[in-house]
This record gives structure tokens, C-alpha cells and sequence, in this order.
């Protein structure tokens, strides 16, 4: 009998093996080539069995210049961010009623907190390629990037309510919707 | 000496007193002459003094016809939300990679959970006021309203993160900063 | 396979429906025909396979004139009792040594805690029907009722040890266990 | 300047002693003259202050022959019970709807689970004083006594509730209630 | 269909019995003719299934004169240790950079607390058997005994590491590992 | 007034400025001319205010050709490692009964889990220094190194202890808590 935690198959600790707690997906470069010139490769519970109930994940993040990671929030996780190379940008927005969009640019080797939840972005502001690992305190960590999550759901969102919420015409917000 | 917890004072159990436990708040119509014709009246750790550490709060939202609860996330809360007035239309997108856009309307009585932390809204689409209240897993439960978190950030995000982010041009995104 | 979490069934989220996080059950008047005049109509992960995990759960009480919820605790969850019609006496004990009781008279739009787990009732002093909505933080609170507890268990607890614990016969306790 | 936590002092690390992690109060006998014939000397964060945090705590019961410790609920906490001199009857019921009566007569050397936050008693079922030793999942396990909680509050709850709520008389009711 | 909860069985609550939540195996004295003189019986979630989720456990602890419960840390769980009969020295060392080592002598009926995963250790100093009663904070509480888990692991870290390690020649090393 | 969350100054959110989430002291590579020729540079809530109570840090490890960071434990965390420079073995061994040794080779951009609070260690085995990423999921992990923590407690723990835990004599104790 298979016994599931988390909806994750839970081995017998008499069997679990180095290669349940090893993923060596993190040595090759991300590609970059798509819409938002970024790519983020995730280590969580999917790719590392032994991670299930551990609380901790981590991601891998390749820019290219002017790589764009967009804004986001995790659903269940703060975010503690490394640059390893390049130059980024960084920026997370405090909640309502402050909205306070508090920023940094980071060299290699710093380091940045994305506090859970809120909504953050990293932007590769150099003119070379860069790279950062991201570690995420929650094996499942979730991801809404709020363009896909508002312009880009299956099926779409009434154009009116979204019309209504940023504020703006029906058109404007059709033509958003039509690129995700 | 006055103990604090979670940032809140802590009183010694023998001197509460039941308006520590109480608030008579809701009583009175929200005010819903704004741009989305809707407002949020909540109970929290802020109002209700007995609540800290208690993990629940709530809130009243009172909506006129058309009036729009924006699209929003709770950053410590799944919300739990039940129709006492009017016909409301309610819904909710799921994380990435799916954006599944999950939507009911609801009639006097019905009840609809938004889970932990996705992005959701509720829109009453009929002719006469509506009025629910909204139950949510924490005392404090955080709210992130992605129009104002995106758009309406204190200083700005910068149009180009923006223009990248919701693949649009900078035009677009200034008049949505404009409008917030 | 069905994966299970907490005993309840866990929808593969490619799968879940609107409905999974609806519940129409509370548009009707609950029946208060009974011997305390009060009725609670539950929506827990039970009703709402949606709720499983997210930490919350609500009720919707009616009352006849007179008519009370029972002193009981709540296993695993605080309680936030709006007041929908009507006008209801609510109260709770604080825990040994000081054994307070905390009460309030509550009108349409009021709101109360109960908090965690002390015992704790309501009455409706008013001359009509009235409603409430109770909500719990856990989404399966679980419900001890004092007067079932101790008369009403299958089978009894012995005559001797409810005579000692309330300081009385063993005839007064008999027949408070044949009522149950 | 004095962190507090919990609500309790949190000592500098580098300044705890042996003694804040003691406690010789367990040596003697508790004092069980009283009307119940049983006597709970607690060893919880109050008395060791190094418990703190720590989410564990106990207490040595003692028990005249027919001695009870009366049927109570503890707040925050599961028990663990061991019976070290004596034969022991316990019992526990269960939550609405069953309030099934789980009972078992324990020896020296028994051990015994009370689950979180069910009703539980003990009783001295043999002819020489009885010795156990609870332990309980919290540092701050919370004690609700029922009958002190519902006949013995201050103020009183109102009669007409217990009286209803245990379908009784008022004249019972009142007679318990001056007992306490 | 079986329901697991944290790789344990979990019963329909409508069918545990008495049975589920007892244990009679700490009535007899444990086998301490061992090379260290002591020996744990433990009661945890593996001997009692009604304790899985509840959060608690406990061992019985023989030890002959100057018998020693080696240096051990629990992975999940505080310990709360009363004597029972004897005379015995416990002990702890605070995490880095301190390192302090906590000392006290214990007389029967004292307690003292071992705080989370901290290294400790207890010794018979008397010229009699010792007995105490072991509580710790989880039901499946973890026992890493440092000997073992350094020198006794299967298969054996590499002499050298445990040289630097200890500072010592790979023959102590080597000779230590020998002896697990 | 200070609010004071786990020990810890709460900054006003309205106060919080980029540098409250930033650390640049990653930049540098730590001093490895020590006994073990290994250094770890932390990133805690010390170091980062804005990590209080978002439950994640993260160390810098620089390691010489041969340093080892010694056997330890985490009190309150998992470890998530990633090599971005060198060769670096490690391993860690399982709990009590087992005590397996689970151990990788590990190349630049592999990944590897060390389970909560289980004995764990890493060497470097290349020709070159070596340089890793720790993430721990915890803001104040806590670090037990065993042989600190064992052989060079102040005071020392008594020889007699630990000749009898490690089976040894009392002369190579004494020589291994001279070492420390």
C-alpha cells in the first residue's frame, strides 16, 4: 500500500535513497527565449520526492537582458532571493491600504526578501545575461502571476468586471485579454 | 506592563470585558458611492480587540447594482462568503499553470469558499442592492487589490515593467497609472 | 487513486468544479421544532468538499422565540456569531480558576466572539424568530455539547461519578440522564 | 528591556539556569481534602518558566479512595495519563452527534490518551490513594471544569438557560447552581 | 478503504475503542543489561493508534546503578522527565555558538525539561535501579542518539570526515566506529 | 513603543524600508583558515530584520580543497543545498532505529535536501575551493555541531558520561574535549 502526505507518496524511510533528496536540473541554463525574456525552473516536491512535508523549495531564475520575471505572488510561500549574476532589479507592493512599492537594485551575492504574498517582480537590468536562485519557505509554494490570473484565465473574466476593476474601457481590456 | 501579540496589546484574562468580544459595527449600510460601487466593512483584530490570536474575522460588503468587489487576494486567509441580499455573481482564478477561471452566481442564502489565497472577485448583477458577508481564516487577514498593487503603487513600478508584464504598450499602462 | 487529506477525499485541481465550493443549504429556515427551540445547519467540508484544508467553516442558526443553543464547545475552532434578525442574549465562561461569564445582548448586525473552545451559549430573548451566522475557524470544528456529553453519553456515565463531579444525588442525576 | 512571549518573559539564552528547566513541586503528596477528593498540582510555564514555547506540560493527580477528578475539558491540549499507584477507572465521550462513552480501568504502569479537548474524568476505584501523572500537549493546557463552567460561573448564567439546556426545573438548576 | 493520516491508520471515530487509546506496557521493569545500562520503553503512536495527531508520547526509562541514556536529540519533540525512584544527574548543551552545558542532580517526584532537539543525556548516580517518566511534544517524537548516528551509521561515514571532524586520528576514529 | 515579535523588533509596516529586506554581506567569499576549512556566512533575521516570522534564511558556505562543514544538526530547520562551485560530497544519517548514511557526490548546480534535524554534513572533495547556497526553512534555524556540542560544552560534560556513550575509555575523551 502507497501511503499518500500531502497528495505526494510517502516512502517507507527504510527505502528512501540519496537520489530522492538530489536533482541536478539546476545545472543548465533556463531559456529565456519568450515573451518576457525569463525562465523559471522550480525545484519543488514534483521534482524532489523527499522534499514532501519539509516546507522548503527552490527555483532557479535565468534573465536575459531586459528579462522581465512578472509580477507575482506565491500562495503559500515568502521568498528569499540571491543574485548570482548580472544586475537586477527588484520591487515588491506592500497590501491595501498603503501599496507601497518598495524597490532595490542587487549585485551579485545580494540578497532580497519577498514577504509571503505580496506582489513582487525581478527584472535583469544589465546588459548580460543573469541568473538568481530563489528558495521558498513551502515544498508546494504556488505561483498566480497576476496577468495570466487577470487577462489570460480559461475561460476569460467578463470584460465589464474587468473594465470596472482597472478602471478603464472594454476595449482596452479585450486587447489584454487577446495576448494571453 | 501591556503584553503584545502579533503586534496587538494582550489583555490579562481577568479584566476583558464582553465589548472586547463584541462590535455592533455592521449594523449600518456601507457606503458604496465610489468608483466600483461597492464597500468592505470588516471585522478584524483592529475592531474587536478578543480576536487577536483567534485565527477568524469577517466583513460586510455592500454592493449597489453593478457594484464590483475588484478582482483582490487575501494574503493569510481563505474567505468564506455568504449572500444575504440581491443575486451575485462570484469567481475565482486558479494558480498557475491552469488560470482556470471557476465562477457561480449566488442568491440569498448561498454560500461559496475562495480558497487560500487565489486571486477573486464578486460583482452584484442585479437591479436592487446586495449584501453579503465574507468570513476569512485569520484575524488579520490581509488584502492585496491587484488594480491598486499593479497600477496604483506608491512611488509607481516602473511603466516598463508594466508594458512588459501585460505585454502592452507604455500608453496603455500610463493611463491605467493615471486612473489609480 | 483518490488521494485522501485529513479523511476527506483531495480533487486533483485540474478536476474541481464550482459546485465543489458552493452550498445552496442555507436559503431555507432550519426546523425548530425540538425540545430546545433552535436549530444549526451546518456547512463544513462535509457539505463542501472545497473547504478541506482551508481552515474554516460556518453555520447558520434560527431560533424560535425562547429558543437556545445549548452551552457547548467547539473542539477545534473560535466562533464569530453575526446576528441576521432578531434579538439574542449570548454568553461564555472563561476557564478555571476565575470561571467568568461574559454576556451580551446582540441586535440585527451585531457581531460576538466566542473564543476557542470555552463553553458557551445563545438565547433568543426576542418575540419573533431569529437567525444567525456562526462562523468557525477549522472546517471541521467539532461540537461538544455539555448537557449530551455528560447525560446524554452510550453508554451512561456511572450515577456516582456525576453525583460527586455536581455535588448532588444520585437521584437528580438519574433523572437528568433519563431526559437525554 | 524584557521580551515577552506568550505572554511570559523570555530570558537571554545565554542566562537560563538549571532551575528555570526544574521543578521540585511533584515530591509531595497534593492535598485532597476538598469535595471531589482529588487533588491536580500543575507543572506548567507558571511554575518552570524554561517550559515556555515548548508546548508540553504535566501534572501529578492525586486521588483519595472515591476520589474524582471531575469530568472537565482541557483548552489547548491532548492528555497522557499514567497511573503510578492504585486502580484508576477513566472515561472520555465523544463529540456530537454519537457522545459514545469510552472507558477502561487502568492498573499501576497504564497509560491512557485523552483526546484533545474531549470531556474526561478520573475516579479512585480501589480501597488505598491513587497517584498519577498527566501530561499534556501545551505548555498552557487550559482547564475547563463543567459543572464549575456552567453551575458555578460569576455571575451565574441564567437559570431559564440551564434549565432548558439541561430540561430540568428551574428549582434543580438552582439547587446546583448554590452548590458551587 | 483505510484512511492514512501522517502514514498511520486512521479509524472511523464511530469504531475506536477503549483499547485504541491504552497501554499496558509500562506495568513491567525494562531489560537494562545493555552496554549502557539503561533502557527506554517507549509509548508512542506506533503502540497506541489513537494518538496519531495528538500531538504527544511518552517512555518509561529503567536505568541500573550508574546506567546512562546516552547524549540524544528527539527530532520533533520537547521532553518533560519526572523521576520516579532514585537519584539522577540529566543534562544539556545549548546550540552554537554557546555551547553551555545545563546540569542538575534530580531526587524522585522532580522534573526537568529537555528543550526541542537539544542534546541531553541522563545518568543513575544512586546505588539503586532509577525509574523516570519521559513526556515528549509529538506522537512520533524521533530519537537521534549521537554515538550511533556518528559512529554506528550503516554504511559508515568515511574515517576522515569524522578525523576533522573530532580533530583526532583516523585510529580513534576508527576504533570508536569498531566498538557501533 | 517597540513591538516585539519571537524576540525580535516589528518595524511599523509603514516604516519598512528596501534595506529592512536586503543583505549584501553574500558578496564576499567567508574566511576558511580554520580547523575544518570550511566557513558559513548566515542570513538570518539578525542579519535581515524583514525575515521575523516569514519562516525562511540562508547561509553562504565557502569550503578550502578538503574543508568540511562538520557533522550537525538544525534545530528548527531543513536544509536545501546547492553547489555553485566544486565538488562537494555529502551525507546524512537517518534517525534511530536505522541510522543509515545516505551520500551524494555532488557537481555546480546540483541540489540536495537534508531532512529536518537529522545529522548531516558536507566535505569538499575537489582540487578547488568550493562555494554553496544553504536555504534553511526556518529564520532562526539553530545549529548543534556535534562535536561542540558534545566534546567542548563549557563546562565540560563529565568523562564518565561520554566514555560510557562512546563506549570508549576516559583517556581518549579527555584528549578529544582538549581539543575543543
Amino acid at each position: 500500500m502507497i501511503l499518500m502526505v500531502n497528495g505526494f507518496a510517502c516512502k517507507n524511510p527504510s527505502l528512501v535513497q540519496a537520489d530522492d533528496f538530489y536533482f541536478d536540473g539546476l545545472r543548465m541554463r533556463g531559456n529565456t527565449s519568450n515573451a518576457v525574456g525569463s525562465k523559471v525552473s522550480l525545484v519543488t516536491v514534483e521534482q524532489v520526492p523527499g522534499l514532501n512535508t519539509l516546507g522548503i523549495s527552490m527555483a532557479r531564475v535565468d534573465y536575459e537582458p531586459g528579462g522581465l520575471n512578472p509580477p507575482h505572488v506565491h500562495s503559500r510561500a515568502t521568498e528569499l532571493f540571491t543574485v548570482l549574476e548580472g544586475t537586477i532589479e527588484v520591487g515588491f507592493v506592500t497590501s491595501n491600504p498603503e501599496n507601497r512599492f518598495i524597490t532595490k537594485v542587487l549585485q551579485k551575492g545580494d540578497v532580497f526578501v519577498f514577504p509571503f504574498r505580496l506582489v513582487h517582480f525581478q527584472r535583469n537590468i544589465g546588459n548580460t545575461n543573469a541568473l538568481a536562485i530563489s528558495t521558498l519557505s513551502s515544498q508546494n509554494p504556488g505561483i498566480v502571476t497576476i496577468a495570466n490570473a487577470v487577462f489570460g484565465s480559461k475561460p476569460d473574466i467578463s470584460t465589464d468586471v474587468l473594465a470596472k476593476a482597472f478602471q478603464t474601457s472594454n476595449e482596452v481590456i479585450e486587447n489584454l485579454q487577446f495576448k494571453f
